[in-house]
């Protein structure tokens, strides 16, 4: 079960009409029905989106006017980058380790086999 | 539903054991067995867990030997990575622009202000 914030920031995006909605908010904010338009979906659909990605911390919702637009909480997003990318680089470290003693082991035959008489 | 490889890639990383899974794999190629190790878990719900994370492409059984060890795809974390900061960028452009039209706006009240006499 997805309890945890950042599980449910990566749950949210695992849905292709939510990280729509998410490339949408990127260009501003929008109400409901203006995040609905490109969808063939109800409005009821669309808020339901909306409130998968409020409670992961991905939007909020402005309460100032009736209107009620959606804001992208971009800084939500870098923490999900955070986490891909400290793990990736602790992996390419491994990578860049294992590289080495791999290039300095073939060093190893090479020089032998040059010593090697015909 | 989660069909396509983006959303499954996300919702594969929606889960903190699975999560765990991939960071004790940034340190090399594990066992099944290996993996089950930290967690107070049965092998066939780590298997199940590794299971998810082959579908979505984020691991791959080698199948060399009998001891199948899995080994973690880094490419296709850094689609996920790719996916995010376009769209952040995207954001903080925009944002720019708006900073930019608001310091263009804010200049015009102040200069009219020092051109007010007391």
């Amino acid at each position: 079960m997805a309890t945890d914030d950042l599980s449910k920031s990566f749950a949210a995006l695992a849905d292709p009409t939510r990280r729509a909605i998410v490339a949408r908010l990127t260009l501003g904010d929008a109400t409901v029905s203006e995040l609905a338009a490109p969808f063939a979906m109800s409005l009821q659909a669309i808020s339901k989106h909306v409130s998968v990605l409020e409670t992961a911390g991905l939007v909020v919702r402005r309460d100032d006017t009736h209107r009620r637009p959606v804001h992208l909480r971009s800084e939500t997003l870098t923490g999900l980058t955070d986490w891909i990318t400290r793990h990736q680089r602790q992996a390419e470290e491994r990578l860049g380790r294992l590289d080495d003693a791999l290039a300095a082991t073939s060093e190893e035959p090479s020089s032998a086999s040059s010593r090697r008489t015909p």
